[in-house]
């Protein structure tokens, strides 16, 4: 059976307290079905960013346990951090990652949301793709005047949570949960110093200015390397492959006379965006991932086995 | 733990009896560490191949206790079939995949022949990379003769199994052992229908003939689809990696008129070759495959888990 995957990465308001930090992250580790790719506490911030991927039943189970953690030890009314925040659970996005739709995913985020709201009181958003009406699909609508606004405006027409309420929870807030894509952070370095090439490619390039869809694109300099940037998020790899936003940036700049020095895939990527990838430049017609031997042992071991693939030669 | 991976494609005298392939497939199954790729068996060969990966322990012991099945129920003295072959199991090559040099893959070999051979009489030869005299490197040097010459020539100067014998074993013959690299199957199609052009460029690219290492290429005509078409068999694709082949073929095509008109991965292919192909094209400087999701999946769960990689996004 194949694997079904979602990436996870709930953020939690705590970026000090080492003994916090480890209650929350606690239930990810040596769980079966769930991996804990990845933790990080940033003091300024006064927060914490955990990168999860697991099959999304074990996964929600484990982040459940981890949430009322969170709710039972940060109060809001004494954090102060540079990050915008509404909740000890701050936001919580589910990735469709592998054998995994987007309305599974919207369908996985709500039941959570409902589980997470009912064990803890916390009311909820749901934001992205998970939501419920147009103007709570950006993150920072749902999250306006922070955990001291929502103490005060919950009630208003319009900020009525979509689960539990109508009240913030006294110490942990409310918490925004929602459902997107996988975000691919990829820059492209300009063989140039002129930030306003970076700054014209890069509105030639982003979805808002009507260049490719679901890119987001700032030009940058790159002071110390001599470059500068266009540094780009793409929200739906799918949508706007990694080699086509290359391909794009490369002509945009080279309208303007400069070229491409080199690019950088910053932090996870999808297996599927580099193998998009790879096809694409080698031309590799009727190419498949499953003959890719890593993603094919991410599957669930069968009994009955054997793919339509062969094995490249008989010895 | 980073997991250790190896690939083994064991190839048995049997491609008719349904029970007796599933006696020789059935210890692959449901085995911890252990995934069946693929099994397919070829009536006119009468030859099985399997494709395993794993981790190389487990993998080891299924692989015994298959062996052992393979031995108990097929007679070489009796076996008629369209390919070369000198045992029950004929040829065992150990792959190294993953957290796994090739000089451990050759113990791996060398450590299964001799359980293999106490195991079940049968004489080993070690060939390729577990050789160990540079004259059994081939393996069709090994299996010159088959089973009938050997039955024959075993006591010769030079043909002394490398493990067990003196003589071969009465139904089941003897067994090559080796290690090698991953194959890797690539064929380029030319926008052309003229065969000299692909055996020229085959010619010009191929190892043999002073073009890339580890490259074997011949020229070959897709007549149904009005092509012809360089396939290559890239024997180590570190050494040369698939994007390397191809902008060769490209290049000697080109100086004689031709363009490349697609390109075709067949069979199972190691992560890392797509991997490099796509940075190489993408120019991702400092890109790493651990960024890969699916691929840290496949390392065991650590306890104190994190990487230096952080999510592309915070939230």
């Amino acid at each position: 059976m194949p694997a079904r995957l979602v990436e996870c990465v709930p953020n939690f308001s705590e970026g000090t307290r080492g003994a916090v930090i480890e209650r929350i992250v606690a239930p990810f580790r040596g769980r079966a079905g769930v991996r804990l790719l990845d933790h990080r506490a940033d003091p300024d911030h006064n927060r914490l960013v955990v990168s999860l991927v697991g099959d999304p039943e074990p996964l929600a189970d484990a982040l459940a346990e981890s949430c009322r953690a969170a709710v039972a030890s940060i109060d809001l009314r004494t954090h102060r951090g540079a990050h915008p925040r509404i909740g000890a659970v701050d936001v919580v996005p589910f990735v469709p990652l592998r054998n995994f739709t987007m309305e599974e995913c919207v369908e996985l985020a709500r039941a959570f949301a409902r589980r997470f709201s009912r064990e803890t009181g916390v009311p909820v958003y749901f934001y992205e793709e998970a939501a419920t009406r147009p103007e709570r699909r950006n993150l920072e609508d749902v999250r306006r005047g922070q955990f001291e606004g929502l103490c005060r405006d919950m009630g208003l027409p319009g900020r009525a949570p979509d689960v539990g309420g109508p009240a913030v929870h006294p110490s942990a807030g409310a918490t925004a949960v929602g459902a997107r894509r996988f975000l691919v952070a990829f820059n492209v370095n300009l063989a140039s110093r002129d930030l306003a090439v970076a700054k014209a490619v890069a509105k030639a390039v982003r979805a808002s200015s009507g260049g490719l869809p679901c890119v987001k694109a700032v030009g940058v300099e790159l002071a110390d390397r001599g470059m500068v940037q266009v540094s780009m998020n793409l929200t739906d790899h799918r949508r706007t492959p990694v080699h086509l936003a290359l391909e794009r940036v490369r002509a945009e700049a080279r309208s303007r006379g400069v070229e491409v020095a080199e690019t950088e895939l910053y932090g996870m990527v999808p297996a599927e965006a580099m193998l998009d990838a790879a096809a694409h430049y080698l031309r590799a017609a009727g190419f498949h991932p499953s003959q890719v031997i890593e993603l094919r042992l991410l599957d669930v071991d069968e009994g009955v086995a054997d793919s339509p693939q062969g094995t490249g030669a008989a010895r």
